[in-house]
């Protein structure tokens, strides 16, 4: 046991140590989450000339500096989420760096403010029985890259056991990586407390890496800009799902096999892709979910050759969301009336909000409980 | 299928959404390695007086500012390897914009470039079977906090079989998270590596978070410099790994529950509480690490009162390593002169390289192979 003597001794290591932490003195404290879910940012740049706040589905706004070079701006009051958020510095985007919580990205990493609220909201931790999330490596041979994808059991999930879970596969937005769905989606979180309130089923979430043509993903415009690339990065990425990840996680967990038991759902891109190859298989997936979806294009008759009124014998849920404030909505609703016109039965979805993870955290809440009915 | 008209009015999608990212244009490419292993590291900063690249394990060297206000510097060639970095803004550190590999921590989170290498290195990715990371949540009893552990199981690991595994408890240091020795010690990747050369024994690694008194990871000096907090901290956290995860991690995995089946090993504040547990417990380790110690004290005699040549009967390996550039050397020395001096046996490895994970992941490499022989 220690000894009051030995500790002072070794506060020697914690003054030498504290010298390798250049941001230590003097500290300023962002973000600040005040009693009232107003919320404080603070960032030290004496010399800049602008900083702006960049809050997820907000407006821009002055920071103000004080005489030390201190920048702060206070926001709200804030209704209880998550909000992604940067410092733009003289017109450079900057994650906060007092702020160990981030919200990562392959273009855009952002810090993440959690405004706290009540236990009923799905992201929220809670006293629960609470699942895994297992992260598996492999080489693709469609991608011709090493890639990662995660799994959430569900809590009680039992490797050696009896009992069979439908899955869900999630698939996240453009410049998102495979992490998206449980750092910033907080999808374990929320699986774990619908199971325990007996609102959705228990099952397994896989979350792939989303890209067929990694090289997509660039700062720069062009690759951003060629047809064949964004062709490309769907279809392998079907071909990766269908064909690399789907038989693995078949083979590794006790999940069940059957159509009636295997949905597809993202947002943004992912849920571009999931319309595309859910859809274009039906034969495969029974539940397809579309949170916001970009990157579909216009024709609709192009991208979906097969799709008719037939397909409603197959489909157990074709659940299409989109913000009211989100640029994408326009195409949402393009899509849902090719889909009425086609005779496609669909559950159309609008909520307040914009192309943001508000949006789409709510949106798997919402969607995670009809499934596998 | 896609067809390229559909594709170019897609592109409406893309460009409204390139709007939302503040950083695309123009771009600056940072971290860009040279093929001769230079580094070029770029930051705009129009307005900064003064621009560091404040590099891990090297001295901080200034960034020359161009006419478009963009700070850079190169260095190198550097040895293969991953590196943090950061910049330091007119005194502020921050992670690079343009850079999505990130080194998280809780105090200092900072960006890492990875300088390529033969795939001899034990931290390069190479075609081999792959093992998986699982992440476990749950609420500790000890500590009366939401906290998180990783578990690698190794290649072919099947939760259904019969084979049973060692285990490894491998502990991160001051201001890291749980995350640390995956994310920054690429565990995973020389355990895969290790173990596809048939150099170390197929094995469980257990990576807890390793605070019992989370609250001492702080920016301020005063809860860093409370002695009865320090003490919290390790016997918190001891008594959390001994009472809950080393429990749920022999219900939940098949592993050998023998004491010589259990290994325990840590850098820096995890160095000493490698040391400070399993010594004092040598009857559930039989094998234990401490890379680069720091926090330990002086006071050996008090820190581990009823340690002495008695102990060789039942060490299977103290294996104690250290940088000779670190400013924990001198701490190590005693405490390996103190060692012998009673009697117990120890391998003492002292190799180029400071207080970084350049040193922590080759300890690694050269400690996992001697385990559970």
């Amino acid at each position: 046991m220690m000894t009051g003597r030995h500790l002072v001794r070794s506060l020697t290591f914690l003054l030498a140590a504290e010298a390798l932490w250049p941001q230590a003195p003097p500290p300023v404290v962002s973000p600040e989450v005040h009693p009232d879910r107003r919320v404080t940012f603070r960032f030290r740049a004496p010399n800049a000339k602008e900083v702006l706040l960049a809050r997820e589905g907000a407006p821009r706004v002055a920071m103000q500096r004080d005489e030390q070079g201190i920048w702060s701006v206070t926001v709200g009051p804030l209704e209880p989420d998550l909000y992604g958020y940067s410092f733009v510095v003289d017109g450079v985007g900057l994650v906060d760096p007092s702020n160990p919580l981030m919200k990562p990205n392959l273009l855009n990493t952002q810090s993440m403010v959690h405004v706290p609220g009540p236990p009923s909201l799905p992201w929220e931790l809670n006293d629960v029985p609470r699942g895994t999330v297992h992260r598996h490596f492999y080489r693709s041979q469609v991608v011709g890259d090493d890639r990662d994808y995660y799994v959430y059991t569900p809590p009680g999930y039992d490797p050696a056991g009896k009992v069979r879970y439908p899955v869900l596969y999630l698939l996240h937005g453009y410049s998102d990586d495979a992490r998206a769905w449980t750092e910033v989606g907080r999808a374990h979180v929320i699986l774990d407390n619908l199971i325990a309130q007996g609102k959705a089923r228990p099952m397994v979430v896989v979350m792939p890496l989303g890209y067929g043509a990694p090289e997509i993903v660039s700062r720069s415009g062009p690759p951003l800009r060629n047809p064949e690339l964004r062709k490309r990065n769907y279809d392998r990425f079907r071909d990766a799902l269908l064909t690399e990840m789907i038989p693995q996680v078949e083979r590794t967990y006790r999940v069940l096999t059957d159509r009636t038991a295997r949905a597809i759902a993202g947002l943004s891109m992912g849920g571009a892709e999931s319309l595309y190859i859910g859809l274009n298989a039906l034969e495969r997936f029974a539940w397809i979910g579309a949170f916001s979806t970009g990157g579909l294009g216009e024709d609709f008759a192009a991208t979906f050759p097969n799709l008719d009124a037939k397909a409603n014998a197959q489909l157990r849920l074709l659940w299409i969301g989109c913000g009211t404030e989100d640029f994408l909505l326009e195409l949402n609703r393009k899509f849902r009336q090719w889909l009425t016109a086609k005779g496609v039965k669909h559950t159309a979805v609008e909520t307040p909000g914009a192309h943001t993870w508000m949006v789409w955290r709510r949106y798997l809440a919402e969607f995670a409980p009809l499934l596998f009915r």
